[in-house]
């Protein structure tokens, strides 16, 4: 190894030297408490410190089949061990530790592109508890539990994905054997993404159009065996195999289903829900909502679980990175300066740190509206169930688009490096990314909520008090755009939920117009479709904001940190009204001669927060082996780890590669 | 293969009848006449039609060692058949087809990731000739235009990129043996990045600091052999070895290199501009600038051949998709739409395809005035450089990051097939987001152009007429606020003239402002460069804008081509205009009144260009090979494809995989 200079080590100790409160209050804050913060750190010590876990060469070395087969390996070690700890810890629930690995930023340190086992419980075991009868939970949940079967959720075909109705499986049921048949009679209805479908799984939740005494009842879940639980095979009429290479996620092994006329019996249709019977009568659900639960609730796993944990760990690296790194000049004959002393590095990095709370926050605000709701539905009381629905909607499309634009910005703050695999940005990108698209694609989700927003406009006149997010529709009227101007987060905030009333009775009165004019309502709402999709991002940021300032004022902590939450949330209102400015002027009371002065906060801001810069990414506290980057381990020794991860590329094991004689020598031989 | 609907395919054909203007005509005039598009189609065919270059298994399915192996033995075949055409046409230059092969569309279709002799052709031998002396290119460029040397260019070192001045490496000058020594002081000195640097390479340019009679001479370039030519082992002192994976470009075998006192000829100095003697004494160059052509001609390509290709494969691939994709329902109980038909896919999409044209006919008029500036400064004519200079650096930095983003917003309208990697998608990522970063980092590039732009400022009541790209500086009048808004593109195009001048007023008024209150003028600059690079961003877009424009005006087309290009010139100019609506509010005569109207215009838009959709993306007459997407394909033949390119992943090839044996079997067995 060649010298390596200390300074970016010293660099690094210099910046926590400057930060002006406790980092570890901090972390205790975010974690929930000093115990949830010892309690984390005790499973991270637990799985980490397993020598059988990690891998000898990084997995982007290896081919696609290798990674596969390590992935398998390292699942059946990591589950083990998940079941020695459980049987060691009396606290918390099996499922939670499952989640927290499967789910959280644990397992990512373990399996860096996901799991092949993670849909049997993240959707199988969910599936069968939310829609199977007793027996049927009896028999499957003690399979499926006891790792005796590997199973996985099979809805999105090849053809179909946001449009359940259109899928085109079919589950024929034939009273004479008291059997479903299902079949696939196109291409595009051949199942198309589940997780653990291609190799690893040999039971799935298969969703199919329910057709009895020739009438079809719609989509409907079945369990169907996939493979023979002794050699694997696939059983007869199963076309099954892996959907091939992706951005991300090449470990969790996603893949396709074809049926040639498959029976199963009756009873893996799961009853609880709805029914047929042994002579094929159908007995609808007494309540079809209550499948919503389950969506809702992996939404709120990709705002938290994913979109929080990935965006913070991309600014953890980019923040530490830019605190070692030294480049150009600011003045003349000074040493070359840390970039994260340029205002337009801290531009890239500070709106990121500020937005990890922000989430956060709002996040939390839909983990206790989730669970609050879900006990009402236990009631039958469904009243607050579209607020919930449209609220993680919306927060599910902007939260993951935000930090999908935003984790790409850290990575081109690292420059070079930050392309390197070793930096971890791709995998962190390939990751976060594929959540824009999965669990219902943004677009879609956007124009949920703005249903639901454009219904409550229409009824904001008649209908009584409206729910807490929908309030400032209510309470608003044209008078206040000529409200006076000033600079409390209180104006801004108000102004955020100006720009979305207006956005929403803009579109309102747009698609009333067309339809005045003979337009039909759905070409009239097509018409307007990019206004409302915009209209429900607005409501989305005025959420945001509003749910931080709220968390800034209601905060239990030291006055430091108090202090730099303040600012923080001071500095994602500013960033985002200057970012959407036209809506601003347009929308709200802001006029054009305020515009100056909310640019020169926003630049105070960033230097006010430039000290804590490091000090607040610490305090997310993230192991350098969850991290799992070159550019961003705690002691700032970036060059060092660069070098050392390069050569563990198998192609510097040997001094000359075998292509030289094969090929290249010939090659510059042969006087061309 | 399961039966497969023919119905995309007559999705597909039917968008064809519905377009208003000849296809093949825009081709043509896109390829700058109808000859050149008949020699560009010859050269498709001769290099795609061979076998030999086509991977039986996609190579996104090796190991990064195989993809290595494969990419030098695919290397050495695709440079012989080179040769074989070059020795066949007469026409066009020896470079010229390596430029077509290594930096333009057909090279991707061959190698996906890039060519590991690449910097051979694009870097060394360029900088052979514009730094050798005539002896030096005598000896050089015949070795290496024949191949038997294979040589790349090293200058970024680990911890030094942007800032050339603070390059560590040593090149000493020892006269009593009449070499330099090359040396690597510290690990942050080592060489990085430089393509097939890794095992590929035996010669290369180094650029190192030059120190004779114990005085530093600054950075100059030095041919130093890296290894051995008959047994490739590195030569004595030389620290060799590849940088590792990254998230593209993986083929091009990007090296480290570090020097233990490695001595080399004098000789070995290229000397076309500065000397040192035999007894050390150093003679200075006559013309320093000269080396700035090379870097300005590299932005160029990137411009034309990286950033308009690879934005006109993405949006080609996601127009035709959205054209054979069904989704969802606009109206109940009708056929589910094209999800073209959505208009929130038009506007992910169409803006994209008027990207590819504005930011082509931008390319045009750089190359153009690069070959202009050219001859004028083999004439010792410098006048017009820093123009070229301050447009080439903001147009690769506004072009990059618009196409950055672009490519992403195609992949998402594709839904999960676009994150599959047979979608092309995350390889024509790959290859285009290196470009943010490499060759002039963005935020410095447009902080260059800034700075030429605050000087322009403040000399435009001093200096006589401006140039072409500065004219609306000496024009600006704050009256020019108040004119009344009309409907017209030039109107439009104006009001893009006016933001930019307004930004940098208020850029140059800010700056001065810090500095009368005493402020040192590094830190005033530092404290407006995020307004500063705002600046330089919206210069960039008045003159892509006005470039548009103005090939609108004069283009020699049949009618219904002309009103094609006016459409997307409107929607260009529209897009941008309501994407930063808060600046034409702010800095140019749009009025709030004036929005709505500009909404509507956008959208009418919108739908004037959706039954051209297909056949402008037909219009870059992209080949399937070199788009190499399963969704993107002539035929619309998409889902056959998505499942012929799955059967190609070798885990596909067993039905079970040996990983259940080894590990999944036993894990189920264990009763866990």
């Amino acid at each position: 190894m060649p010298v390596v200079s200390n300074k970016c080590i010293e660099d690094i100790k210099n910046e926590r030297k400057k930060c002006t409160f406790n980092i570890q209050e901090l972390t205790n804050y975010l974690d929930g408490g000093a115990e949830k913060t010892k309690e984390r750190k005790h499973l991270e010590d637990y799985f980490l410190s397993d020598p059988e876990l990690k891998d000898a060469v990084p997995i982007e070395y290896l081919s696609h089949k290798e990674k596969y087969e390590n992935a398998i390996r390292i699942s059946c070690l990591l589950f083990k061990k998940v079941n020695a700890w459980l049987s060691q810890h009396e606290s918390g629930s099996a499922m939670e530790a499952y989640q927290s690995i499967l789910g959280g930023t644990l397992g990512s340190a373990v399996m860096k592109e996901g799991f092949p086992f993670a849909v049997h419980y993240v959707m199988f075991i969910p599936t069968i508890l939310g829609q199977g009868t007793m027996a049927q939970q009896a028999y499957w949940i003690s399979r499926a539990w006891n790792c005796e079967i590997m199973c996985t959720y099979a809805q999105t075909e090849l053809g179909h994905g946001t449009f359940i109705r259109g899928l085109e499986t079919t589950a024929t049921y034939d009273p004479s054997t008291e059997e479903f048949v299902l079949h696939s009679p196109t291409l595009t209805s051949y199942k198309w993404w589940p997780g653990g479908l291609g190799h690893t799984c040999n039971y799935a939740v298969v969703l199919a159009q329910l057709y009895t005494k020739g009438k079809c009842h719609g989509i409907h879940p079945f369990v169907v065996q996939l493979r023979d639980e002794e050699t694997w095979m696939p059983m007869p009429g199963i076309k099954i195999g892996e959907i091939g290479c992706k951005l991300g996620m090449n470990t969790v092994n996603n893949g396709y289903l074809g049926f040639d006329k498959v029976r199963i019996p009756r009873d893996r249709l799961l009853m609880k829900n709805s029914k047929v019977l042994k002579d094929g009568t159908y007995v609808k659900s007494q309540n079809e909502k209550l499948t919503y639960g389950t969506m809702i609730f992996v939404r709120v796993v990709i705002i938290k679980g994913v979109a929080v944990t990935n965006l913070a760990k991309a600014v953890t690296i980019a923040t530490r990175y830019s605190s070692v790194r030294r480049q150009s000049e600011l003045k003349p004959g000074e040493p070359e300066p840390q970039i994260l002393d340029y205002q337009t590095q801290q531009y890239k990095l500070f709106p990121a740190i500020a937005a990890v709370f922000a989430i956060r926050f709002s996040a939390t605000w839909l983990w206790d509206v989730y669970n609050s709701v879900s006990t009402d539905l236990e009631h039958g009381d469904m009243e607050k169930l579209p607020e919930l629905h449209a609220m993680a909607c919306c927060l599910k499309a902007v939260c993951t688009d935000d930090v999908n634009r935003m984790i790409e910005i850290c990575r081109f703050a690292c420059g070079g490096h930050g392309y390197m695999t070793c930096s971890n940005f791709p995998n962190i990108y390939g990751t976060l990314t594929a959540a824009v698209t999965y669990e219902g694609e943004n677009t879609v989700l956007l124009l949920q909520t703005a249903r639901y927003l454009i219904k409550a406009w229409h009824q904001r006149n008649t209908s009584k008090t409206m729910t807490g997010t929908l309030k400032y529709l209510q309470e608003y009227k044209t008078s206040s755009l000529y409200l006076p101007w000033n600079r409390t987060l209180h104006c801004i905030a108000n102004a955020f939920h100006l720009v979305a009333a207006g956005k929403i009775k803009s579109c309102a009165e747009n698609i009333d117009h067309l339809t005045q004019k003979g337009v039909s309502p759905e070409d009239a709402w097509n018409h307007n479709s990019i206004e409302l999709t915009q209209a429900a991002q607005a409501h989305c940021k005025a959420f945001i904001v509003d749910i931080f300032v709220k968390e800034t004022e209601i905060i239990m902590t030291s006055e430091p940190v108090q202090k730099v939450l303040v600012q923080l949330c001071e500095l994602y209102a500013i960033y985002w009204l200057l970012n959407n400015l036209g809506d601003f002027l347009v929308y709200s009371n802001l006029n054009i001669s305020n515009v100056e002065e909310l640019r020169q906060k926003f630049t105070s801001l960033l230097s006010d927060i430039r000290p804590n810069a490091v000090g607040l990414v610490d305090s997310f506290d993230i192991h350098d082996d969850i991290l799992g980057s070159a550019l961003g381990a705690y002691d700032g020794n970036v060059y060092e780890r660069l070098f050392i991860e390069a050569n563990k590329s198998p192609l510097n094991a040997e001094p000359v590669n075998e292509s030289f004689h094969k090929y290249l020598k010939p090659f510059l031989k042969s006087n061309m």
